[in-house]
C-alpha cells in the first residue's frame, strides 16, 4: 500500500521490527536508558535546550496538555487559526474556560504576522498566543520566525502546534522563543501513532506553576519529575518507544538538514505533479506545506469513488478533507518515510483514474517529450 | 526475560508479530472492520451490552476519562480506596473539582460493603461511587458483586477501575450494574500498553449529558459518534489495535471461563510458593488477587539488591512497591501471558537469591518429598 495520508505515515522495516520487541519493565534500567537516549535525540529534532516530555497519547492529547498546563480559566488567549487544527486548539482552550480571541484566516492562506500584531495591540489582556505551525487540513505552513518575533515583542506566552511539522520542516524552538511546542510520533518520525512530544521553556514552567486549569494525566510537572529518574508517570506505550529509538537514530544519521531538504524536494514534486494534471492546489503556493499537499476535487468527480479507485486499482491511499472541506478536497501526505518514487506513483494513479470519473487531466508533456 | 510485573505483561509471539504490521489509514475501511471486530470482542470480555470505547492512552487516562465524563465540579463522590490506585481515582476527582468523601481501608484488606452502606446512608448527597475492583498495589480483589449491590440500593452512579482485573478475573458489567468500567491493554489482554477501554451504561450516558467537568481528548460523546462510523476521534495507536485484534481472538478461543481458571490456578501457585519460602503475603488471603501477589521483603534484605540479583542471576523481573509500600514489598504479576512454569521459575529464583542476601527460606518440603 502506498499510504499517502498526513499521518500515520508508513514505517521503515527496521522500525516495524522494533515494534515487535518483547515487553520490559517500564520502571527498570532498560527503559531508563532508552527514555534518556530518545529525549536527547528529540531535543535535537526540536532544536532546543528546553525540557522535552513524551506523553502516551495522540497529537490532540498534546494539544490539550499544552493548553491546560500553562493557562487558567478566564485567561485571555489569542488563537490564530488557518484551518481545522487551529480551530481545534482554540476549542480546547475554550472548553477549559479560557476567554478565546479568535483570529482566523481564509483557508489556504497563512496567518499574517501584521494582523497578529494588530490584535495583540488592541487586546493587551491577552496572555498567550496559540498557533499552528503546519496546518494539515489545507497544506499551509505558517511563517513561525515572523510570528514568533511579533509575539515576543509583546512578551506573550507562545504555544505552537508543530505536530505535523517538527521532524519534517525546519523548526527552531529556542531561536524562535517558543514556550510550548508539540509534535507526534506518527508524523515525520516514521513511527506508529501513540506518542506525543512537548517542549517546555523556562517561561512555560513558570506559567505552569500559576496555571489553574485542571490536569492529571497530562500534567507536565509529574512528567518532568518522573523523567528525572528515567520514567514516565503512567505506563508508557513501550513498543512505540522502541520504534522511536530506532527511527531517531536513522534521522540523526540522515541529518536533520538532509531530512528537511528531502521533504522540500518531494513536496515540490507533489505540487508540480498535481498542477501538471490540471488540478488546483488548496494552498497559496507562497506558504505551501512540505508535509502535505491538498488539491481540489474537480467538479463532477465523486470524492468517494475517486478514493476507492485509487486504492483498488493503484494501491494508493489519500486522505479526505476535514470539516468544511470534506468532500471538496483530497490530501497527499508526503512526510516521514517517503520517496520521489512514492509521489510519482500517486500522480500516475490520479492520471489514470481521473478520466474514468469524468475529468480529463492535462496531457503529461514532461513525460512524453 | 521472565517479566513478572503487573503490566505490561509479556506478549505471545503472534501478538508481537501483529505489532509489526505496516500502517494503514485510520479513517479507511481496513481500520473500520478491525475496530468493529475488536469492540464486539471487548464487549464479551466486559460481559456487557453497553457501549465500549477504546481510547489511546494509559489506564490512568481511562481513570481520568471516567471521572470527567460523568461528573461536575462540586459533585459529591464517594471514593472507596484500598491502596494506591483507589487513592489515584480519588485524587483525579478532586483535581477536577469534585467534593470527595474518602473511605479508605487498611492496606492488604478489601473494602467492606457494610462500611460503604453506612457512608452512603450518612451522606445522601453522594452522587457517584468510585471503586477499584483489583488493587494492584497490594494484590487485593474487592467483592464487586457485594459492593455493586449496595451502590445500586442507593441508586448511585457506579464507576469501577477494572484496569488490572477485566480480562483476567470474572467481571460482569451488566449483572453488577456498573455504569463506567475501565481496563487497559497491557494487562490480561497480553498486548503492549497504549490503549484503554471504557464501558458506558445508559445511566452513564445520561450522567455525561449533565456532566460539566471540562473534557476534550477523553470525551466519551466524541468517541461514541466516531465509533458509529468505525473511527476514533483522534489518531489511534493503530499497531496496538492490530495486536489486540489477534489477542482477543486468542482469548475467545481459550474461552473466558478458562482464562479465569488459569489465572486462579497460577495465582494460587504464586501465593503457595511465596508462603513456602517463609515469606508473608501483603494481602489477607480471603481477598487475594488472581493477577498480582505482593509479599513483604524480609527484614535485613535490601530491596534493590534483591531485584537486581533476581534479574541478573535468574532473568526474573518483579515489581517494586508503590507509594508508602516502596522498599517494603515486592510484587509478582501473574496476569495475561503467564504459565505455571513462569511462576515456578520465580519461586525458584527467590529460593536461590534470598539466602545470599541474609534470609533463609523455609526448606522446600513439597519439592523434595
Amino acid at each position: 500500500m502506498n499510504l499517502r495520508i498526513p499521518g500515520p505515515t508508513p514505517c521503515p522495516d527496521e522500525v516495524l521490527e522494533a515494534m515487535g520487541h518483547q515487553m520490559i519493565n517500564h520502571r527498570g534500567p532498560e527503559f531508563q536508558d532508552m527514555l534518556r537516549r530518545i529525549t536527547e535525540n528529540l531535543k535535537k529534532v526540536f532544536d532546543t535546550k528546553n525540557d522535552v516530555l513524551i506523553l502516551t497519547g495522540s497529537g490532540t492529547g498534546a494539544m490539550e496538555a499544552s493548553v491546560v498546563n500553562v493557562l487558567s480559566p478566564g485567561d485571555v488567549v489569542l488563537a490564530v487559526s488557518i484551518g481545522e487544527f487551529g480551530d481545534r486548539l482554540a476549542e480546547i482552550a475554550q472548553v477549559y474556560g479560557a476567554s478565546v480571541v479568535r483570529l482566523s484566516f481564509t483557508m489556504g492562506t497563512a496567518a499574517d504576522p501584521e494582523a497578529i500584531r494588530k490584535t495583540l495591540k488592541e487586546n493587551p489582556s491577552i496572555k498567550a498566543v496559540l498557533v499552528t505551525h503546519n496546518e494539515t487540513s489545507t497544506g499551509i505552513t505558517n511563517d513561525m520566525a515572523a510570528i514568533s518575533q511579533v509575539v515576543r515583542e509583546f512578551g506573550k506566552l507562545l504555544v505552537v502546534d508543530g505536530i505535523s511539522s517538527i521532524s519534517s520542516i525546519p523548526f527552531h524552538t529556542d531561536e524562535w522563543g517558543i514556550d510550548i511546542a508539540m509534535s507526534g510520533s506518527q508524523k515525520g518520525y516514521m513511527v506508529p501513532p501513540g506518542l506525543a512530544f512537548v517542549s517546555v521553556s523556562q517561561r512555560g514552567w513558570e506559567a505552569s506553576k500559576a496555571a489553574k486549569m485542571p490536569r492529571f494525566y497530562w500534567d507536565f510537572g509529574r512528567a518532568k519529575s518522573y523523567l528525572a529518574r528515567g520514567q514516565t508517570p503512567w505506563t508508557p506505550a513501550v513498543s512505540i518507544f522502541y520504534a522511536l529509538d530506532v527511527s531517531l537514530e536513522r534521522m540523526m544519521e540522515e541529518g536533520m538538514e538532509n531530512v528537511y531538504q528531502r521533504h522540500a524536494r518531494i513536496a515540490q514534486q507533489a505540487r508540480d505533479g498535481v498542477k501538471s494534471l490540471g488540478l488546483s492546489l488548496v494552498a497559496d503556493e507562497r506558504w505551501a506545506s512540505n508535509t502535505v499537499t491538498a488539491f481540489k476535487i474537480p467538479p463532477g468527480v465523486d470524492p468517494g469513488t475517486l478514493l476507492q479507485r485509487l486504492q483498488s486499482d493503484h494501491d494508493v491511499v489519500l486522505a479526505t478533507g476535514q470539516g468544511s472541506l470534506a468532500g471538496k478536497i483530497l490530501r497527499i501526505g508526503h512526510l516521514g518515510y517517503c520517496t520521489d518514487k512514492d509521489i510519482s506513483l500517486v500522480i500516475d494513479a490520479l492520471r489514470s483514474v481521473l478520466p474514468k470519473l469524468g475529468f480529463q487531466p492535462t496531457p503529461s508533456r514532461a513525460r512524453r517529450s
